[in-house]
């Protein structure tokens, strides 16, 4: 007797995303079978049995699958809104005024402070939902803007929930280590204290985080307190990852790679040394293009580096209210290319299999193959090049999350 | 008896966008009403009749109400897909390897005479449909992927079916000097003298076109090449338009100045002198950040110098194969703000006031103000800021086309 399957995709083109392919491993007469929410088949309908069986058969009418995209870089969860902050800025306000005006990050902080969990999952919906409707099927989401325990865990509390809510896998990062809380008075290392002691425990035991991360820069946390927050999340059994080299050469990356950090984020001021580091690592450079527009940023990530180094290069949103108020992986692919001049591979690349790879889950989705979570976007496009050529243009045909 | 009006949209918050008005011309508890497709009412709560009468009553919840955008400047139709171009270069191709491969303008040429009007409609609709699906209310679609009367008259043909197909008003401009075809080999006169021989009049004659525009550059044609277009559109009553500055400074606003055109577009290279003969022949500036963004422009339009000499500033998405494939005129604004460092308010005002005002229907759509067209946006956001603010986000809750 044939196989039976829950569903079949058949008559489409796969762009398969697997890295044991050239390019997007491509396959022109494809078929997608699932079962139990996973890839049982993804490959030629020539190696597929004819009269396999199945509750529901899709014809996808020559259309292009590709993985469900990955946004593994988001600030997703926040409360308050700073677009008012934007339009002083426009009109030339500066720094102070824009403070006085209840700007910056420290207004976020102070929003997401006031705001209860059920708030802040409805702030986050529609973004959330922005992310879904472009095909996006697993999606990170940080904390950092409580910067103290009870909303930290509020914040992760509310991106787990979000899971919940939606047909979508959500990633958590407890980034306690994002900025000094106004109430720390400036006392870097007796913050980084309370995050050690005891917002990094109680999170762990909570189970409210899948990784742990830091923003080591000027502005932030020196190298040495960001070794004191990896070490306790080592410590703590949880993988970790770091906002570096944004805004200048603190030797993030190299950091990162030296406690094997699933991914170093932003990277625009790495050094070779740093990209070494990270090859040897296995540590997965995400490039945030978003932000690199938003705050007109002119110097680039060392993408010829991250090539010759053979380091995996991973794409996302970076969305946030104060430097990428961006919900498009879409636009996010086409700034990668057109800001940053990565190929349309490594584009299409970067919001599948290596965004998953960025997040510790590549055994489970990202690419197509079998056994992993059936993860997909359907496209009414002719090639996958369109998907990163084309600006605010949306042509998902439709998603599928764990074989629905 | 009370006045009996179609619809009545109340609880909303106003944007009018008036020119008499400081900034949005806001207005925090506003309504508007409509009669035979036209605003009778756009204003205060307070200065409406209480006992008003509609067929339909619609409560906006506070809701803001902009004015429909208009997209003044796009080359929406056309035949082919540049995105393996695209594709090509990222992966280092030369510019000959390109044009081996079949890319360039030339290329969409060559498929824009291949395809039927009905296919150059269909190939338009998803784009025209992504506009819309942002609040577009009026777009201009130009010619000049035909470059031979029965194409150009084509391609104008279906872009007035766009307008019977969608709920929206399409104005069209007559760009036979958009580029010069292969088979004129190199004879730029001999070229303009078949556009101001044959192709406009017949054109005009056909009533195709709502405008003529024209291409001025190093690698298009001369300032006395494009008089010679507008001297014969003036002969035929069609006011013009020009692509002026984009790429080098050869006087164009100045010419367009000179011809009163409706509008001169890109700009980049233009001078104050060229500033302030716009200024004196009302000559709208229409700012094209969407193909600065994609070429990786450097060279930044005199924004300082429209202000100062009170020149009126559009945006559009300039959505065209070859330098701009962007379908957003919310990512317009956005780029207007971020690259270009335009005020929120002037990016509002640039994709609806300005835009109408640039194709010279300001008397009938482009602000909220009785006895023009009722097309109205209505946005599920907390301030007009938050469309310009936001990357790849659509807040559209509802648009309205004269009245519907």
């Amino acid at each position: 007797m044939a196989e039976r399957f829950d569903r079949i995709w058949h008559n489409a083109r796969l762009a398969t995303m697997r890295a044991d392919r050239p390019d997007l491993g491509e396959i022109e007469r494809g078929v997608i079978a699932t079962r139990g929410g996973h890839i049982v088949h993804a490959g030629a309908k020539a190696d597929f049995p004819a009269d396999a069986d199945a509750i529901e058969r899709i014809d996808c009418e020559g259309r292009w699958i590709t993985p469900g995209l990955v946004d593994c870089h988001t600030h997703l969860v926040y409360g308050g809104n700073r677009a008012h902050e934007f339009e002083l800025r426009l009109k030339g306000a500066s720094y102070e005024e824009i403070a006085r005006a209840g700007g910056g990050i420290v207004s976020t902080v102070a929003a997401t402070r006031k705001a209860s969990e059920a708030e802040l999952v409805a702030g986050a919906l529609p973004r959330l939902d922005a992310l879904i409707g472009e095909g996006a099927t697993t999606v990170e989401v940080k904390s950092g803007y409580g910067l103290d325990a009870g909303t930290e865990m509020r914040q992760l509390a509310a991106a787990r929930s979000l899971g919940r809510q939606r047909p979508v896998a959500i990633r958590t990062s407890f980034l306690g280590a994002h900025a000094l809380p106004v109430e720390a008075e400036g006392d870097k290392d007796r913050y980084i204290d309370l995050v050690c002691n005891e917002m990094l425990p109680a999170v762990a035991k909570a189970g409210l985080a899948d990784a742990v991360d830091a923003f080591m820069e000027g502005i932030a946390f020196s190298g040495e307190q960001t070794a004191r927050v990896f070490e306790t999340a080592r410590g703590l059994g949880l993988p970790v990852k770091l906002h570096a080299d944004q805004l200048s050469n603190l030797g993030g990356a190299a950091l990162a790679a030296k406690f094997s950090a699933l991914s170093a984020d932003h990277l625009e001021h790495t050094d070779e040394a740093g990209v070494a580091a990270m090859a040897k690592a296995g540590t997965v450079a995400v490039l945030l293009p978003g932000a690199f527009y938003f705050i007109r940023e002119t110097q680039k990530p060392p993408i010829e580096a991250f090539r010759k180094h053979g380091v995996p290069m991973a794409l996302a949103t970076d969305c946030n209210p104060g430097s990428s108020p961006m919900t498009s992986l879409l636009l996010g692919m086409n700034m990668g290319a057109t800001l940053f001049r990565m190929t349309v591979a490594e584009c299409l690349a970067g919001v599948t299999r290596e965004g998953a790879r960025a997040l510790g889950v590549l055994q489970e989705t990202g690419t197509l193959e079998a056994s992993k979570w059936c993860d997909l976007a359907i496209w009414d496009i002719e090639r996958p090049a369109e998907l990163v050529y084309r600006i605010g243009f949306n042509p998902l045909h439709r998603r599928v999350w764990r074989g629905q």
